[in-house]
């Protein structure tokens, strides 16, 4: 565990640092005590591996890749994966955390048939587990990334033709065995792309009924293989889509609550899309806990301007707090507050 | 029924008429059948009083009362309130259409106390039943202005001060009454002032509970004195308030849900409003329809930039048309699809 | 100056205060040196007597007058004007500072002909002398409402009808004489309805050199009766107009170029409307600095959602850090930093 | 000319085509004579070679290439670059239109060293000049590419590293040498990187005079080479930078003026852009053409809500109508009213 960060070493609480010493923590210190829990208990900090080390500073705006890593030669190959996953999991120990967040493809690549990616998906899962026992790290959350391919450019579970909604519930069965073998403590459904262009496209009714039977499926697959995490999905309003069925905790509950599904998934509320709707960066948090679904928070935040996801810190301290008030009010989390700020292209 | 516009006679439909001829319908012919029905009953056109003949001209920013009316001396007497009600009906009938939208404030003033506001608005109400028997009018909708006087500057239904919550289940109760007498076809609940500013000044699910309380009461009153009309709820994201709980439709319906009073509300639809959340002008329409709950449309428009109401027509054909193609496709509304343009203060 | 607000006695600094001490000063010492200068020559606080004492809590969204003064009885009559211009001093005074912000209209009502209107002009400044004398206070800017009265509706300077420019151009031929006899340090340009709200209706440049010649008669008047304040313009981009002509600081700034002005004039930031146009609410600040036409700053704040002008204090305390900084890095401002907080109608 | 399209010959004006016959102009006669002018004369459309031929479908929201395209496999070799540059024109003389518009990075990839990347650019411009010949084509505008590639991740004209602002000189310098070359009509400067994230990080004014020293010498260049297309430079308000510094017709007007380049360069406005900043689609034309300095429109559209750039179709024919009146009141533009759709990844 000292390849890819030769020169630096554990990060410690060391609370009388001094201003040169830049790589400890000066507040967080795990085994204080506040409000009746460590503050380990209240955050569960996890490091994003996508935005951390599978994301390499490209952008829309015809913006390259701008970041160099010595491990990461921009392929598809096995060894490029393995590669990055030592480098991630060394970042992890030497960043003194307990949880990291991961998607099937953040950890292997697509193959050139449905056997070959699981065969590949199996071989890095297997990898990760015997680097989670060298460190002690698990994820906070699993996800079956049901995006970034080309097959999926107009949704996943709400897409209208029948073999992409297949393809998505396999691999979400296979994200989710891996999650049973990474033992996570949640599974997040990301849909950024189950939406409408153009309300001509699309019948909203029997698109959101099909997201339901995914997410339905998703329980009894669960529950087969008995996986205990927690089930979760992330609101966003827009961006890719010009509209997103999950827009926000009060659409969400809604379908949920539609078809039948709103014992079995809380919510994962990521603030900064809240400002995306124009509203203030803790009203999410507030509505999904106002109806007792808040399962998970994302403490990063966006400029309050244009861009979708800037991916930054939370910008103003008092957003921060009143998002902790939520959070100490229902006495905890479902587990986490994962930050995941992102290393820009942009400086 | 000619003395307030004197030179002008009732509006006809003239297909023929040449481009000096501007007070004819050109398109609209009230009998003519289209995909089935006739256009009449396809579009219940309705002024809305408060726009047309409560509102003067002024704005926010410091612009005082712009229109000159010669019936109306700004006075709260109820002398300048009959010569407004027979203006308004004077220019109903000229208009050659069917119905009005009116609330309890438009037609009547506030008295010094509780029982003199009931005093007057019983006589105009008498007054205004006078005036539908002579023009055959009735009201699209009848509401109850909660949001005018100082006392509903922090809401009505979930105001923390109960006596503001009493005195306006005691408005609505009174409102219902006149809506019975008046024969009009839906009853509407706008709650632009019951949301928050600041999440430390607010309780969401308390606020939630006590406007869905106000409801389920006057589902009852409703019952028991055998009003026939549609309850329609208007949802609307923000502006007076930060934020409203009733900010689209997804939200609204899933209250709705959650205190079990689906069945008797439907949801009154601005297409303006969804544009204040970043989205298309027909957005709300085809979620309301989506899940059968679309009752009725407000088909003006507003500026899409900064401005929260600016009561255009729709600015876009486009948008126009996809909203008539959800309503063609579910068969109609409850009844409705008033339009109310506003005369502006700036030009 | 004891009348208005009996139980109060004149605000103090007092660093050592209790929690149970609300009004004092905690953190501002006009006297303490910071950087060289006194708190009291950097931040030249200011009380608006608009915000303050004209606005009594409406809204646009039907909500009728909120607050209730003792003082203040809505009338137009001279009598109240002078009452509430002497518990504006009182509160002036009691709160300790030295600079107040006021237009004409907020000082004199508008009488029946364009001679009633300066007398009661005249009468009020004479008022006001005499109140500035007894309380050593003075104007930080002095302005033309050259925008509450129906007149100006479709704007001042760059209104179409030249009667409606010749009478602009008159009252801020009185509200200047007025400026140099309460001795202002500042003369402010507000313009928020030139502009636009379709590009139908408007020649945009003769509009611009319309505006630009009020202000060269503005300065030839200024130099004519020798009054020595600043000539400023307070950019805003939009609301009510949907574009107003000087809507940043660049824009304004061509304008003065344009038409050879930029010697004369100098910018009145409030960094709350670079919000509107979905930037930092610092950007102007640095963008008129950097080309040297910074002259004064409004530290009030929006919510950044909706609505127009919220008029509270700056929400984020680093986006007031970056103001301050680029006042410092200039060596202060022409004079002045005013706060201008607004007692809003909703809570 | 019939390799990569093979089924498909030259798309032909014909009035009276019928529902099936999709590949023909319907309205576009370019020799229909039309307020004084062909149709041609007005309009001179141009295909975007980065839209059409170099995006390949991928965005920002990890979503990889979509667009599948036999010429292209997605490699940087020169016979990749080649094979797409035929398709292309192949795709123009097809079009039947006499203008595309591209940079020297859509053209020819970087290479390993300065001197390779222009060895590559001569020889693809050669093979541009020879297509040319063949159908008749030639460049509306040209322009040097100063945003892919990582180097320019912080701007090039106002980036603060010398060495960066030399390289982007000396490409201007080859990006000119071949726009003589290829006879292109314009010169285009797009700046979409130079601007600022944070007020922390930049000097403003030192920014902007950088870049009009680029400016400066880009003219100087032009004389010296001979070179008699118009320059060009196309404001836009952010994305990715949450500030540009030509963020709108204004502002680069106004830094134009400032440092005395306003008689050498004419803006190209894409209205689109005015969206991002919350105006009306046509606010910058009319700007622009007030003061005289309109040359060109790029008739996009996006969505009104989040997204930066859309490339879509104009949304609203009534925004159109707006631009078209004002080229036809101002006689004309220098040269073009280039669409430039987008084939987009999300349907």
């Amino acid at each position: 565990m000292n390849k890819y960060f030769p020169g630096i070493s554990r990060i410690e609480y060391r609370p009388d640092a001094g201003p040169e010493d830049t790589l400890v923590y000066r507040h967080y210190n795990p085994h204080e005590t506040v409000h009746g829990r460590t503050m380990e208990e209240w955050l569960k900090f996890s490091v994003c591996y996508f935005n951390t080390f599978r994301y390499c500073g490209s952008d829309d705006h015809y913006g390259e890749r701008a970041h160099q890593r010595t491990w990461d030669d921009s392929s598809r190959s096995l060894d490029n994966y393995k590669r990055r996953m030592m480098a991630a999991f060394e970042f992890f120990y030497k960043l003194n955390i307990k949880y990291y967040s991961v998607s099937d493809r953040d950890m292997a690549p697509e193959g050139d048939s449905y056997d070959e990616t699981n065969r590949y998906l199996d071989e890095m899962v297997t990898l990760a587990c015997d680097l989670q026992r060298q460190t002690g790290m698990r994820p906070l959350y699993y996800s079956a990334d049901l995006f970034s391919h080309p097959r999926y450019m107009n949704g996943a579970g709400a897409n209208p033709d029948a073999h992409v909604f297949a393809y998505a519930c396999a691999q979400v069965k296979r994200a989710m065995d891996a999650a049973k073998r990474l033992d996570a403590e949640n599974f997040v459904f990301f849909n950024p792309r189950d939406g409408y262009q153009s309300v001509l496209q699309r019948q909203f009714f029997r698109d959101m009924s099909h997201m339901a039977q995914l997410y339905r499926m998703a329980v009894q697959y669960k529950d087969k293989i008995g996986f205990r995490g927690q089930l979760l999905i992330q609101p966003k309003p827009a961006d890719p889509r010009r509209h997103q069925y999950e827009a926000d905790a009060m659409a969400t509950m809604y379908m949920l609550r539609h078809f039948n599904l709103d014992k079995q998934y809380k919510l994962y509320i990521k603030p900064a899309f809240s400002r995306l709707m124009g509203r203030t960066y803790e009203h999410d948090v507030y509505m999904a806990a106002a109806f007792n679904m808040l399962g998970c928070v994302d403490a990063s935040d966006s400029f309050p301007e244009f861009s979708g996801t800037s991916d930054t810190c939370a910008q103003d301290i008092r957003d921060a707090t009143f998002v902790m008030k939520c959070v100490l009010e229902q006495g905890g989390l479902q587990g986490l507050l994962p930050g995941r700020p992102r290393a820009p292209r942009v400086r």
